[in-house]
């Protein structure tokens, strides 16, 4: 770490992991990973982070649902600032499970999906590493 | 597909393949899904989609290049406009691979980082498959 990082133009700086959940905590869209037979898959999703978990939904009938295992993946949220060139990025690696019926938030900590149709299928994502970081601008 | 797919909120619309490809050819931020031991990893890259493929740069220090080896890897673009809560995404999945520098496109080509720093590990993704959605607004 520089004494003066501000300085450097393209910096990379490494979030701490407070500012990471703080980040998460913020956000309502990000992208899961996960990898089936053919490799990794990302998709987009609306997230709340309740209680050091990333939660979302899909429908039962979309292919992470109709393919789902517990196992490894990945969760994503970035901000990119193309004129500036800057922008921050936070990276989740855990374990996903489906989640109970009797295992769900109260009402307003549960995401809301944008789109239509039932999306009853709840995952969650139990972090074992947090990282993030951040360029600053030129 | 509904005649007046419009007037349903938050309607999801696959894209075309070209409609995907005129994204990815805009877009200059995305990022890349690739499984390690631990699971799959996400990377924010700045990245170009040159001759049908998607190419990114990395440093030689990155966990990415330190552990790379030629495989199965996933390439996400998005758009999220959390006020309409609409947007669009493109996934693309296919095989990673290292660039030798003969391959290498025109300069202008070529995938500009927005971090200081050598960035001398040119990665191309060559597509197998280009899906892409759109959330029409409510």
């Amino acid at each position: 770490m520089h004494a003066h990082e501000e300085w450097y133009p393209g910096h990379l700086r490494e979030l701490t992991e407070q500012e990471c959940r703080e980040l998460l905590a913020d956000q309502r869209v990000g992208r899961v990973a996960w990898t089936d037979a053919d490799g990794p898959v990302i998709l987009t999703v609306n997230y709340r982070f309740v209680e050091g978990q990333v939660l979302f939904r899909t429908s039962p009938h979309s292919e992470l649902a109709r393919h789902f295992s517990p196992g490894r993946a990945a969760f994503q949220i970035d901000y990119a600032d193309e004129f500036l060139q800057s922008g921050w990025s936070v990276l989740v690696r855990g374990r996903a499970e489906l989640l109970e019926w009797d295992e769900l938030p109260a009402d307003e900590d549960r995401p809301t999906p944008w789109v239509e149709g039932t999306r009853n299928v709840y995952v969650r994502i139990t972090p074992d590493r947090i990282t993030g970081r951040r360029v600053l601008p030129v």
